[in-house]
């Protein structure tokens, strides 16, 4: 298969990242079919693409128009079969559960001609976990988007052992054709290239707020000022979430023993608890409430 | 005392940290005396000065004018005890060792009024090592500075169990006084703020390249794509010099016997060895031969 040949894509998955990963694939002319056996969830995913596509507006409106065509031409469906006997690129993007993936992808393996190439959005698993599931390893492959796909443009192209080359090749040229920058890893490698990095990062300016080293703005000040990026640390985690952070900390404590990962753990489930989120509730690190007009 | 009654800085070590850091005070209107005991150092460190800033002055001539200014006002002694007996303020950028800065402080000590606040730009220990040794521990903390001093402008500042509060607020203030912005920690922690968080970044991403997961470019590649920070961390690196870069992973592999940071440090060595020193060197994990003219 050429990447020219890739017309018809089915996601699989309605959350956030499913529904913009159709989002981005729509807006660059591809037919996208966004599923999710939940009807809520699709129409959950409708109601949140369109405030997401608001709140890119206010700030760069020709993007959002762009966007808001993308999503007039996405197809939602609950009953996956039509679309999967005509799609070229499958992008499974359900919960991060190996089992679950598992049966996912033997269902579409099932509903799909053999020329269609699997991809799966998985953020903390590695394909070689589910590769035999989707009966057909060699093409079958991670490709891993970052949020918000549209402005962060980064895709994880990573093999499993029995990925053929053709596939990676495939992919990496699908990539770029929608408006990404494909980052080819040689090998599988939990936490991809950039969320390896980024991980690696949260953890340390984690460390030294939860040690009471240095408070959550002196630790955000450091970083912002050498690097002159918009957001430190702090600020970019209160986009992502803390109930998030805390989970992904919390178990990663409990698998490795980690005491510094349990102290870390502890300190975000303060936050959690006093309902601190981060941006979606108002508040986390930083206070948003001002900015919500409250 | 104040803030404002710091007006003559004795800066103790004339490397490059030691020459950035009296730049900065000179450029800031106040009396600098750089001090080495080796008169080849100090020679060196003039050209040095001059060199750095020439590449200055080839981005931005109206910092270069100003940097050359404070140049002209620095004074440079292989003797420190005349512009030890009226300093306000030291600030110590000798080599790595503790009793080696220990032996600089004491005699510091025995050379300046009672009143001089005395600190450390040290990155790697901690001020505790030697905070006995400068017979005035409470007006003793670290004030570490990043590099290039001018436009880093970040200065952690940070105590040692014996450090006052008074000391600290001074310390504080002297930093924003300087055109720096001070970055307050609460207790001594290795590495610091920024540098912490840095030191994470990169031995993960020297950890993907040297396990063949992704190549330095696509490593860059996929940070600079979704920060939109202008390098990567091996572009970083390159800047900070790969056999420093060896140094400090090679001495923390023995120190701590990790796996992981042997491999790392084996697979820089193959750089330093073939002379891949970085910019320099004019090749590093990038090739600059050309922006060298070569």
């Amino acid at each position: 298969m050429e990447p020219d040949d890739i017309r018809r894509v089915l996601v699989v998955g309605a959350g956030t990242m499913g529904q913009q990963i159709a989002l981005q694939c729509a807006i660059h002319g591809l037919d996208v079919t966004l599923h999710d056996v939940d009807e809520r969830a699709l129409a959950a995913a409708r109601s949140a693409l369109d405030a997401t596509i608001a709140r890119v507006r206010a700030k760069e409106p020709v993007l959002a128009e762009h966007l808001a065509a993308g999503a007039a031409r996405l197809a939602c469906t609950a009953d996956a079969a039509e679309a999967a006997a005509d799609s070229d690129l499958v992008s499974e993007s359900v919960p991060e559960d190996p089992e679950l993936k598992g049966r996912v992808f033997a269902e579409l393996d099932r509903l799909c001609p053999g020329r269609t190439l699997f991809t799966t959005n998985t953020s903390s698993l590695v394909p070689s976990m589910f590769a035999a599931a989707t009966g057909r390893p060699d093409r079958f492959a991670a490709l891993h988007f970052h949020q918000p796909v549209w402005s962060a443009t980064v895709v994880d192209v990573m093999p499993h052992p029995g990925t053929s080359e053709a596939t990676m090749e495939v992919l990496v040229r699908f990539a770029q054709r929608i408006g990404q920058t494909p980052i080819r890893l040689a090998k599988e490698s939990p936490g991809y290239v950039f969320n390896a990095m980024y991980n690696a990062l949260n953890r340390e300016a984690i460390t030294l707020a939860a040690n009471g080293v240095a408070s959550v703005e002196e630790v955000d000040k450091a970083w912002t000022t050498v690097t002159k990026m918009p957001l430190g640390p702090f600020g970019m985690l209160d986009v992502v979430g803390l109930d998030t952070v805390f989970y992904i900390t919390d178990y990663w404590a409990k698998v490795t023993g980690d005491p510094q990962l349990t102290t870390n753990a502890a300190w975000l489930k303060a936050f959690v608890d006093a309902g601190r989120l981060g941006m979606k509730s108002g508040r986390g690190f930083y206070d948003y409430s001002a900015a919500h007009g409250e």
